[in-house]
């Protein structure tokens, strides 16, 4: 029931987590300072605690318990988003410090530092979708630290080489961290036997959990979007919540009838409904701060959960079998492809708006949008890479998904 | 194990969902518009996104969670929920604007409609509760438009004719939804063959996710009454603030102890235990807006967690005994008796500070109450009887209360 | 099955818990009212109701949930805290309303008293995690009476006799808590036939429940640090809100590899981390109001998690196999030594910061640190005794940790 891993290898794992954590100290201690709150009042990212909050209960609770479905795996799954959420945060302030909150030598940490800080912990998760239940804690902390520090770069990339805005370049989050996740599983585990593992199935209560997790997600989305607009912009903060508010809606319910509709027999399927329903939210994430027309909201809502419905119908098996591509949670088809079209109808929204500078417009959304499918694409191969050398010890096939070889059962403490 | 419905009519019952979204959306797109922040700034029903944000929490997650307590029906009853929220606010923001917020040819959606939206929403889960194991989606979504008609209806009615105002009228909610839902269910069921539906039990882990439900909606009651009152009275919203507190709290302590008294061996029944909780806040709904003593605030919630747990262990069997009226959640119980109970209260209390308008102001509620009455009875069977058209094929007897009628489970992927 | 004492005795139990509710609302009626908003504004102790909202959350759904965890006790330890909850915000409003806030032979009612009122009961809920399992709620409702009026005494002991801010000493509930659970404790339950009692164990699912608990007060806790910070210090409470968000990351990092490091084949302890994510937050309780270096937080919080962790390893099966002292949840090593923890860290900043005052401060913490673990150890101790009295009719040995003492489920409703 052990891990194959000789006991002499096994403190070296955890003993290595301890010492990044160490690590994290003593660079908090050498340069990170708390802002005092006067400075940030003027130039807030997240102007409340409250929305603050909310998107900290998105990132534990909601990727936490999304994370539970997979039948003996839901102790691992919510235990390394907690792991991972809580590295990746400190990792962010670090390196986000380091590039554009440095002064007189020190990082002044703020609210708004701590908020995109979030934001990068929740590219990461979205990229642990990918690797779900093929990996252990060691290679998803390594994993953490590079996709936090490819999404920062590709930041920086896109606003030293394009200008892109902050909030432009945010926006791309889930389609970075989805293209991330997909080609690193890819170079990670080529080789897939059977069509679906059979334990990554939901059971009964597994699947009330994660349902839970998409709740959490699906009801503070519009909070999340409204940390994303300027603040300079009242009315578009605003409209943002409504527009999300109504695009989530659609999308729920996009989800539910094209699941129905495309099932033989009219039924639903739970793994459709957990995935398509956000979909709403990630096509929104560009759309907000160019629309204010209710009716796009909903419309951009329902195609988004109707492309992500069919990419987890047909897209997610296809890469399994033809490219022996595995993505645990289908976070190309649940993040990725309703990216792209939130990409695709802020291009379409701006050029309408304004004719004449369709071409500039035009060449830098797509200029945009391809550096970021490179940067990912890059730094998810070379994290892919860098994961299956053996001395990570990744868990053997029979173990994936698998809770037992990482944790200790109290109703087995008597044969351990 | 299969509907038996022909498979030429499974396609178009989701496709009639989808149409109704695509309405929603031309809808949408030829008259709403976003109002700007502005115009919502003085004249705002709930006045924060925070406490929108947390009746949204109540709407979803509360209910949602709450009806996920029968054994074999939780994934149904979570997203059927989940459905019938989506819907219902669309439709509550479209009804709500054509008649209150309509200008210069365009309802304008504000925090304030949205907040309206989910007052409509909520009770349309409320008469949900009544009819939920025994229908389908498709019969779900007709019945909530008509519930939400309905009740927009009566709200209409008495600003119309009674010079009501709003604050009052959507305090009547409870009392609508639920005679609304029970005089549905007796239209559409009669017949009942034995006590007790053996798929309606608890079994210990739904009981778990539905009481989390309960606390969801017994955490954030306060915040649902805080936007009920007026926002020209401060004093007022924070002391509903307090009483609500008080009386939630008493409301437990009571639906405990009477559980446990009226066991024979002094056990508590946790389905009491769930409805009669809520009943302290659902008899406040009234009481915040006249009353200012924590004592009335404590007492009224004692009385009400008595009055909910007597009305599940006698009224529930005896409507179902001896008229075929078949409640599933037993919203009679936890809204309809406490929402009477608080009315009475709210009465006697405008009574007794204001002896001289006695007559005037008894006669208000009383001909308000009738009205409701009367307008929930008559939509309640209408809607009942046209459920009962075999266009929307109803479960038959033996599906009902079975998740496996509408939902693909991963395990049998290889029989169907 | 049933509880074996006779039926003339069962009915007196709940009756007493419906003539104490009785007696608060009659308490309510001669003396409380709720203070105009005016008043309250000014002299915030919290001074939202969004963050009066988050500790609600904490302590119900936190310590609710947290307390599901064995695996046939889950619905006893959800209600029992809810039922006790309850009632110690009421005492609580009472005492503290004679105490501090009686003007004009009244009771005022404000967000600040129901703050006070919350922390009251939190301190009450982590003492009863020591007990959990082996009283009957009438034994517990009386615990949280005596744990209520033994923690607002203390408080008033350092405040009149060492001129103690409230602040201070409210700071130390987790240390005052955890000792008069762990006393109580070993006064009530001396002999322990075996090391575990086999229903102590978590199971696969009720361990997600805690685990969610976990969460809700690990990503709330910020929350709660910020409320106990004098509003006469915005910076403080901002800086609050960023150390405490620093300290539980660490904290959770360190409880993960901690356990690991620890268990001969490398694997986690659900338990371990359970209690041991939270003990960064209980550390930071003291060191909030003296410290805004990033470092010292996450400092402390690895340092808390790591005690915490090794509390539970070592200390707690000590205990009980060395003094027969059973401490359910290990409260002691959850809260106690990281409380002890924060104590040391906050007396060392102190004297650091200002060494010429560090005699007069070290004196003064320590007294008031000695007068805490006295006042508990002499309440917990007499409570232990009272509560030992068999007119109480503590359940037996072989119905602890057993919902079917207290619950009626429907699937035995037939025999019963």
């Amino acid at each position: 029931m052990a891990p194959r891993y000789a006991p002499s290898l096994r403190a070296p794992l955890p003993l290595s987590i301890l010492l990044l954590q160490m690590g994290f100290a003593a660079l908090f201690a050498l340069y990170a300072r708390l802002a005092e709150p006067e400075v940030t009042a003027d130039n807030h990212f997240t102007n409340t605690y409250a929305g603050f909050q909310d998107v900290n209960v998105m990132l534990f609770l909601g990727f936490g318990l999304l994370a539970t479905c997979f039948v003996r795996y839901a102790f691992s799954s919510l235990a390394f988003v907690l792991l991972l959420g809580s590295c990746s945060v400190q990792w962010a302030i670090l390196a986000n410090g380091f590039l554009y909150h440095f002064h007189d030598g020190k990082i002044w940490i703020s609210l708004r530092s701590l908020a995109e800080a979030q934001l990068c912990a929740i590219s990461c998760l979205i990229a642990m979708g990918s690797v779900l239940g093929k990996t252990n804690p060691v290679q998803l902390l390594l994993m953490a630290l590079l996709e936090v520090t490819g999404f920062i770069a590709n930041t920086w990339i896109l606003h030293t080489f394009l200008k892109a805005e902050v909030m432009y370049s945010s926006a791309l989050l889930h389609i970075f961290a989805s293209f991330f996740g997909v080609i690193m599983s890819w170079t990670l585990v080529q080789k897939q036997p059977e069509l679906q593992h059979e334990k990554e199935k939901l059971d009964r209560k597994t699947a009330l959990f994660s349902m839970m997790g998409v709740l959490f997600l699906w009801m503070f989305w519009p909070s999340f979007l409204f940390g994303l607009v300027a603040p300079s912009l009242p009315a578009c903060k605003m409209a943002a919540i409504y527009s999300t508010y109504l695009s989530m809606a659609a999308s729920a319910i996009s989800a539910f009838t094209i699941s129905m509709v495309m099932s033989p027999r009219g039924k639903i399927n739970m793994a459709h409904i957990q995935g398509a329903m956000l979909a709403g939210g990630v096509a929104m994430t560009f759309v907000i701060s160019v629309n204010h027309m209710p009716w796009v909201a909903i419309t951009t809502g329902m195609c988004a959960g109707l492309l992500s419905t069919m990419g987890l119908l047909y897209l997610k098996p296809h890469l399994e079998l033809t490219f022996g591509c595995h993505d645990t949670c289908g976070v190309l088809s649940v993040h990725g492809l309703p990216g792209i079209l939130g990409w695709a109808a802020y291009l379409f929204v701006q050029v309408s708006h304004a004719p004449d500078t369709a071409w500039s417009q035009s060449m830098f959304c797509i200029c945009s949008l391809l550096i970021t499918l490179s940067t990912s694409a890059i730094a998810g191969g070379l994290t892919g890479f860098l994961l299956k050398w053996t001395i990570w010890r990744p868990p053997q096939d029979r173990k994936r998904f698998e809770d037992q070889a990482f944790w200790k059962f109290e109703h087995l403490a008597m044969e351990q």
